[in-house]
């Protein structure tokens, strides 16, 4: 048995090299591939991305929109990149929500009295000072508070779902308070969206339904979601206490901060490189995106202490307020409307800069041969695989309307939502390493991209 | 090369087995297969310690000596084993360190102010209401302490000392005060004694020096650690800022609380079986130590429902305190005096109930082999293997005084100190399967070793 499995992985094994061989690259990739294999040598030589960021997320900290660390951190990134020798370094005004979570607490009152690990969700709205306190319904699903829709009124829904994938889970922390609310709930907890931690509970934003009450809302940890499920399920009333000092306040002031190195043949076409500067107001957000953003400005630093100037330009932008509006995504596509239509491609890390594994595109076929072009110069480091679909929350506005292809590391996401929205958000979770092949793939492809003779077609 | 080392491997497993094949058990082993089957297969039919286990922790909750908590489930506990039919059910009072928390916190004031995720140390004094602020040092290790040593007075010293082992890095959470204090130290701050978590601070006790002043201490994440530990890199002034609410208020009274199957006949000799019944004040208390308490008294209560009783006299005893003082074992000791020359063994389940594979066993050559044959009749639910020491904190003093054979199970600890005196010490990180296991073994040794006809030599 063992000889003929050998023989069949050998089969395997050959057909699959054979398979995945690439005929030659043409001749103008083989024309970047002293561009690239300096822009890969200068990321790996040392930690440079890694200490960055472990400086910006020591001396900043969290960065929620509105928030003065996430203003503090704009201004000191925008003159590390001019003493970078960035050109163009900007900050183009945005204004963005400002929300503050404020003192919150939740507690079990009965049958046992007991405090519950929680963070409250953002953008919900606070409790009276002295909290709600409300009998509590615990549901598995929204088909278990639809069969319960009679038991809800003027209680606190206690969604309890397994986490079975981000798209598939989120919802309930997103809509899980107005569908409560709906019913009449007068608050709501939701177990955590996120891979099993240390008693570790994940913010993240709801979106209230403007046709209902506003109710608040927060996250607890798994371990406590579940033992409020096996409280009830011994059949003992359930009595939580909800306090939240959550408020939203006026409209605050930020920026996208922007630098560019400006092409040298076609500077009015440009490549855009990029991730989000604001983080949740837990952990110091060096995941989720700090990481994104720091990636993309060495991947262009390091074009500019390298002298490599591309025949495009490739702009590096911080997008602001991902997390709770989006709002720098959808000021970039106004403010920048005339642009689009010679936006070259758009790239977003907002994935962690964990191990690269190549990079998802979307784009058209045409398109996605030459990214395939390109990306064979980065087998080397093993990121040279392109994937169906990439994109980003931040270059999504931009990316629709100008219908300007868009991609995103491929990374090993295996650990992501385990710190994602969390206190254990930080820097120690991110590989050097890895980090610095993230750069080196990101830097690669900005660079031939927007240094390749042809445009890259629609 | 495959074939040579299959042909190896083969020769390799065979004199394995021939190696541990061990000869036929002795008749009066055979004479307790019955039992022994009939206990391992209660203890694997359902899943009652580990429910009985959440029941505890759930309702309430974590049990630190001379809290409302643990008077409450003493209470409940010993009313629960006159519930399972379980004999001569009593609390043999114990006065016990009441040690309270109260409101803490730690905050970096400069370079730049962020707050610092911790727990304050048991037994720790507290700062003025307002906290102390002062300069801080970090240092590696109590050689980097002295070669410091004048840099020390009036600052916050931090022991940023990565986990090597428990025994090895502890010293720095039970000693570091007191040695930072008779340099002029005004606070300290010590990286978690655990494995790396999710931003997890880990408390536990300290032990003061009498002869120096005793200076408010408290663990902070080993994230924090490493990121003050950054900073004091980079050249900043590192000020910090400690408040805690810490007191030790006068001695409560408390208990250890003990259940019997009396022998039927030898009703003097005896046989312990325990854990301890306090925990931090974080968490639940389940691996540490609810389940080896609920575990020793699940393995009594099988062998009442199956009507297994033995020669010799079988006692349960959660011991209190073993956290912050030990006052348990030690009173059991003095409680328990004159019977201490017959104690045949004084076994301790301390070290989270997590899949077993035996025992470990101090106790004379002659013993050894006697548990050897014993744990034979485990093999079946490979909980065989007798290692070279076993005991606890709670038998400690009681084994010390009568010369008592001890032992202790030995299980998978890979990930005891991820969970170790936190608050994700939660039922959920227990395995019910393996928590059965546990019983079924604990429950097999101790009924054998009390049953079998000779005494168990000393």
């Amino acid at each position: 048995m063992t000889k003929h499995l050998l023989a069949t992985a050998l089969v395997l094994a050959v057909s699959a090299g054979l398979a995945a061989a690439p005929g030659p690259p043409p001749s103008w990739v083989e024309a970047e591939r002293d561009a690239a294999s300096r822009l890969i040598g200068a990321a790996l030589a040392d930690h440079h991305a890694w200490d960055r960021l472990a400086e910006l997320t020591d001396t900043f900290g969290n960065r929620l929109a509105g928030s003065q660390s996430l203003t503090d951190m704009l201004a000191w990134a925008a003159a590390q990149m001019k003493r970078d020798g960035l050109e163009n370094v900007r900050a183009d005004k945005v204004m963005v929500p400002h929300w503050v979570r404020g003192q919150e607490s939740a507690e079990v009152m009965a049958p046992v009295r007991h405090p519950l690990v929680m963070l409250g969700l953002g953008n919900s709205v606070g409790t009276p000072p002295e909290g709600i306190q409300a009998e509590a319904i615990v549901v598995r699903s929204f088909d278990e508070l639809e069969a319960a829709r009679d038991k809800v009124r003027g209680r606190i829904v206690i969604y309890n779902v397994p986490f079975t994938g981000y798209g598939e889970t989120v919802r309930y922390r997103s809509t899980g308070a107005s569908r409560a609310a709906a019913l009449g709930a007068v608050g709501m907890l939701v177990r955590s969206v996120g891979q099993p931690g240390l008693r570790t509970p994940h913010t993240g934003a709801l979106n209230y339904d403007e046709k209902v009450p506003k109710i608040p809302a927060a996250a607890v940890a798994l371990e406590d979601a579940d033992r409020l499920q096996r409280i009830q399920d011994r059949g003992g009333t359930l009595v939580v206490r909800l306090t939240m000092g959550a408020k939203m306040l006026p409209d605050a002031e930020s920026s996208n901060v922007i630098a560019e190195i400006v092409g040298r043949e076609h500077p009015e076409e440009v490549v855009v490189i990029g991730g989000h500067s604001d983080s949740w107001d837990v952990g110091t957000g060096a995941m989720d995106d700090g990481g994104g953003i720091v990636a993309a400005w060495e991947a262009v630093r390091l074009m500019k202490a390298l002298g490599l100037r591309p025949r495009r330009t490739v702009r590096v932008v911080l997008f602001v307020n991902e997390e709770n509006g989006l709002r720098g995504g959808l000021a970039y596509r106004d403010q920048h409307q005339a642009e689009l239509a010679n936006h070259v491609l758009m790239l977003e890390s907002d994935g962690g800069v964990f191990r690269p594994r190549g990079f998802g595109f979307t784009g058209s076929d045409g398109a996605r041969a030459v990214i395939r072009d390109i990306a064979s110069l980065l087998a080397g480091i093993d990121a040279d695989r392109i994937g169906p679909g990439g994109g980003g929350a931040d270059i999504g506005p931009a990316v629709e309307a100008g219908k300007i292809p868009s991609m995103s590391p491929d990374v090993d996401g295996t650990t992501y939502f385990i710190y994602h929205h969390t206190q254990a958000d930080t820097v120690d979770k991110l590989d050097p390493m890895d980090m610095a092949r993230c750069v080196a793939a990101m830097a690669v492809m900005t660079y031939v991209v927007a240094d390749m003779p042809q445009r890259l077609p629609r």
